[in-house]
């Protein structure tokens, strides 16, 4: 699916990413090939995602009026700190691979992957910072927000976690980048703090709807051959939003199995079909749906209340269908 | 033996840093641990080392006639990025004490002492950027070229390193942050480039001075029964400046020893006489000693080109000598 909004910058983004990390060092080369701009013999390479964060600072800052120059900056940063949060991501969670390629902890061991994340979030925030400080300060703001959500991320492995902790950490962990993007557009055409909230909250609701969305399909997968399988994300004793909801629904009989259940590994598949069930029987699967749809009419109210152009306002639309919508 | 330059604000230093890491998020609690404000059961503590940079910064910045309150965000920033950088050095060399204190990895794991480093990183830079966008560009820079030196620290492990190898890479992994202390005092009072200059020279040579007899006592220790024994950093086949010479001077069939004892787990206390006998039939001794000299005389010339009050200037003196000269 091609969508104008992720599109229209995309090759003006690559190939300032790419001046921000071509430098001599060899760790450099590391850095590169992380965010896809090489494979792993050094050699051109289209690896890189979808770009999202980025080309919503663009998108909202060529909406509201904003210099591009300026935006291009803060774009690259804060992509930038979206990528040195998975080259850590990748080590702490022991993941091999990422978008089909070898994580940069396999490649260069866990010590030299550290200082390569470590190097790719100074280069972010200097990025940033040639936008200005209103941007470095936003982003670094973002940035401890998102460090602050994986640590709980990490401790909710050892622990029980009930609904209002989940939707706490997740608006740390990935949310804060998320409304990031809206706000540094916002920032670089030197919006009003009421935009900026309306941007904030617009970043919110998308940011929340996505998530619960991608922890649905992480349960019940999309009844698509090439999607997630049914069940994924217990397999893996992932405590996603449906489990924080049926943690927080569950009577004492239940909980404990639930707890017991979360505490073993492996999972066994007659746990796995148990998990299912009770989530159904406690009307997790609705309530998600809900908490979807509720979050992304706070994003459109939001966005409605911004001054978008007719284009703008499609693209936008098109964008969160894409993000809250998908279904793998 | 106590430094006026060091006690001067150490109060004030102590009260921001803990300021600067006063938040609720547990996380936070891992973070005031490791800066020695509280030891591990969350009470008051003063582990924290010398905070020789922090220091520096407010020294040069009193000295020069800056605003000790913005040079106070700046000193601060400087010493928390040192500080995360010292919590993941930590992990990748499995090092599990430092300063007579469990390290933070030991305590948290790997996985949330990766996260607390980077919450550390990001906070030091909101800090900086507190003192003015220039000193958090200089903060940023410095705090790049540390990470690659780290990195080309880490690489030396595995092969055989010559003088000019070394010099560079510990002008990147100790004196990046170093001469940053005094540039970025020179930045709050508002300096010119000639005198940044000045004091980029200064830092420079004191890093060096200081880096070269502090790798001279990790190998000929210093007759003290309280100082490092003789050998220690050759036990811990550390790739130092003595030994960085001996593998540029030795001769064929020498240096193909030097190779092998250097990749031989563990190093054989003959193996440890041999390349201390190495080492002095080639020179190494009287030519550290002598680089020592040339790059305090070099910081000397550089102070004496700053100007500097007459007290400031015997403090700084005080410095030097304790830095460069120490017997342990």
């Amino acid at each position: 699916m091609s969508l104008a909004l992720l599109e229209r910058h995309r090759d003006t983004l690559r190939h300032a990413l790419s001046d921000a990390l071509s430098r001599d060092p060899e760790i450099f080369r590391a850095l590169r090939y992380h965010v896809g701009l090489e494979d792993d013999a050094g050699q051109p390479d289209d690896g890189m995602g979808k770009m999202v964060r980025p080309a919503i600072v663009m998108f909202i800052a060529e909406e509201l009026g904003g210099s591009l120059d300026r935006a291009l900056h803060a774009a690259v940063g804060l992509e930038l700190v979206h990528n040195f949060s998975l080259i850590h991501d990748d080590i702490q969670d022991q993941d091999r691979t990422r978008r089909g390629r070898a994580t940069l902890w396999t490649q260069l061991g866990e010590a030299q992957a550290i200082n390569a994340g470590d190097l790719m979030h100074a280069i972010a925030i200097s990025e940033a910072l040639r936008s200005g400080p209103a941007i470095a300060e936003r982003l670094l703001g973002a940035t401890e927000a998102m460090i602050v959500g994986q640590t709980l991320d990490l401790h909710f492995e050892d622990r029980a976690v009930d609904e209002a902790e989940y939707l706490h950490m997740i608006d740390h962990k990935t949310g804060a980048l998320l409304r990031c993007a809206f706000e540094l557009g916002g920032i670089c055409a030197g919006a009003s703090e009421d935009v900026i909230c309306d941007l904030r909250q617009l970043g919110h609701g998308i940011g929340r709807a996505f998530q619960i969305r991608d922890d649905v399909l992480g349960i019940w997968g999309n009844g698509d051959v090439f999607g997630k399988p049914q069940g994924s994300d217990i397999r893996r004793r992932k405590k996603s939003y449906p489990v924080a909801v049926g943690f927080s629904r569950a009577e004492s009989g239940d909980r404990e199995t639930l707890e017991r259940i979360y505490a073993r590994e492996p999972v066994r598949e007659e746990d796995v079909e148990w998990v299912i069930r009770l989530l159904e029987r406690l009307g997790v699967r609705d309530s998600a749906a809900e908490q979807v749809r509720i979050h992304l009419e706070q994003a459109q109210d939001a966005a409605s209340r911004i001054a978008l152009s007719e284009r703008g306002r499609n693209e936008l639309n098109a964008l969160i269908e894409f993000l809250a919508r998908r279904q793998k």
